[in-house]
């Protein structure tokens, strides 16, 4: 088949797609509501994309795994660029907002990053469960962290960095537990780049089964306690940046592959 | 041309499209970093989709204008079925919270819903400001509003119906200006479907140049201290969701179009 004949096709094939199209848009115009009712091409991405956006919104709260539906959506979306775009165009939003901070600069200027998803990253992980539409599996998620294999989120790596450079005093604030997994997350995150932060705080036996949100607001109380102040919270999670002593500003960063409550 | 034909040339065209992605697939292996960058067919749409994401999650805050290179994205999104989507989908998740609520009963059970572009939609008026690209205009918008012409946005006025419907005593709260926009915003209300509300209370002179957290909070403080429990409250602000007595839980809905401070 020459090329001739191929160009020929798929200008026929758009045709097509282009009348379809003007069919669609010429029923909508005489139809209510308003707003046209779409028949996408692939409904389950647009439901997915609802979906997506009502866990970034923390409409839905406390949900166990991704719609089984949705997986090749959410694949797409870790995978396939926009969760990059998303995640540079937050880390753009928050190191401007750094910009413009005034701070007293008395040593006490401190930050706030969650490491699991916001500095490094469990897509590999997760791409084993299905991008989360398999249920949490605690054993084998540690056996994940385990070795320490994660890679650096390129956008908070940058963020991270830029903190450090600025005077801020960073602390990483994990519900990874002290125990099993400080010595694999420390060097890590080392191999990684996340150097000069100030403490890395792990989920100790005091905290264990305790909520996210007990655990994160008692760590940071203290370090009010402390004297410092907190400028900015950052997390995938919206447990990190619910309960008390949030900090001046927080930021969620997106993460459709699963809900710590 | 016969069908035959069609569905051969479809085929090879589909074929063609299995080619590249594999082989997309095949170099995105073999490269650093391990997601790749895609270089989208339209990168404004995917950059807007991350400012989307980025207002809806309350990253972006107190912005003016909708970015002028989204105004076609964001047309997309409002009139091409992806809000109408989003929206249902909200609404859904707001419905079954209530079906699985177990209230007192007694007459004070109560749920906060904003109006603009929560119980009525602005889009017709909006698509006049090119979906939000042009900068807020007071008189603008209060010669629309008198004309009480806006439409019910559909999922909502379910959800409406199925609270008054329940018991609830639901409260609509709207910073328009009582002294003005009253007689229209209450017919248009009406005309629309909104029929059994408790209270529909808008902003007065006490509250002229405060900002909406604190004309709402204190909107809400009185309704507790006359002894509502406020089960939910559902907004398309962030501005609606935040402050005090907010509510045993909220409910953002999707607005990309302008942004109340």
């Amino acid at each position: 088949m020459d090329h001739h004949m191929i160009s020929a096709m798929v200008k026929r094939v758009r045709e097509i797609f282009i009348f379809f199209f003007l069919a669609m848009l010429s029923k909508a115009i005489g139809t209510k509501p308003f707003w046209r009712t779409r028949e996408p091409a692939d409904g389950n991405s647009n439901d997915c994309l609802s979906w997506r956006l009502a866990v970034e919104a923390n409409n839905v709260r406390g949900w166990r795994t991704v719609p089984t539906h949705c997986q090749h959506y959410i694949e797409t979306y870790m995978i396939g660029g926009q969760y990059e775009l998303d995640m540079n165009y937050i880390a753009e939003q928050i190191k401007s907002y750094v910009t413009d901070l005034v701070v007293s600069g008395d040593g006490m200027d401190a930050w706030i990053l969650d490491v699991d998803d916001t500095c490094l990253s469990n897509i590999f992980y997760y791409q084993g469960k299905k991008y989360g539409c398999d249920p949490y599996d605690p054993s084998g998620f540690k056996a994940w962290a385990m070795m320490g294999a994660c890679p650096a989120i390129p956008a908070v790596l940058g963020l991270f960095t830029k903190l450090v450079d600025s005077g801020f005093k960073v602390f990483l604030v994990t519900g990874r537990d002290e125990e099993t997994l400080a010595p694999a997350t420390i060097a890590n995150l080392h191999n990684q780049g996340f150097i000069g932060y100030e403490r890395l705080i792990f989920r100790t036996q005091a905290f264990k089964g305790k909520s996210a949100v007990v655990f994160k607001s008692e760590i940071r109380k203290q370090l009010m306690k402390e004297g410092y102040k907190i400028w900015g919270n950052v997390g995938d999670q919206w447990t990190d940046l619910q309960g008390e002593c949030l900090g001046n500003q927080t930021f969620k960063l997106p993460n459709p592959m699963y809900c710590v409550p």
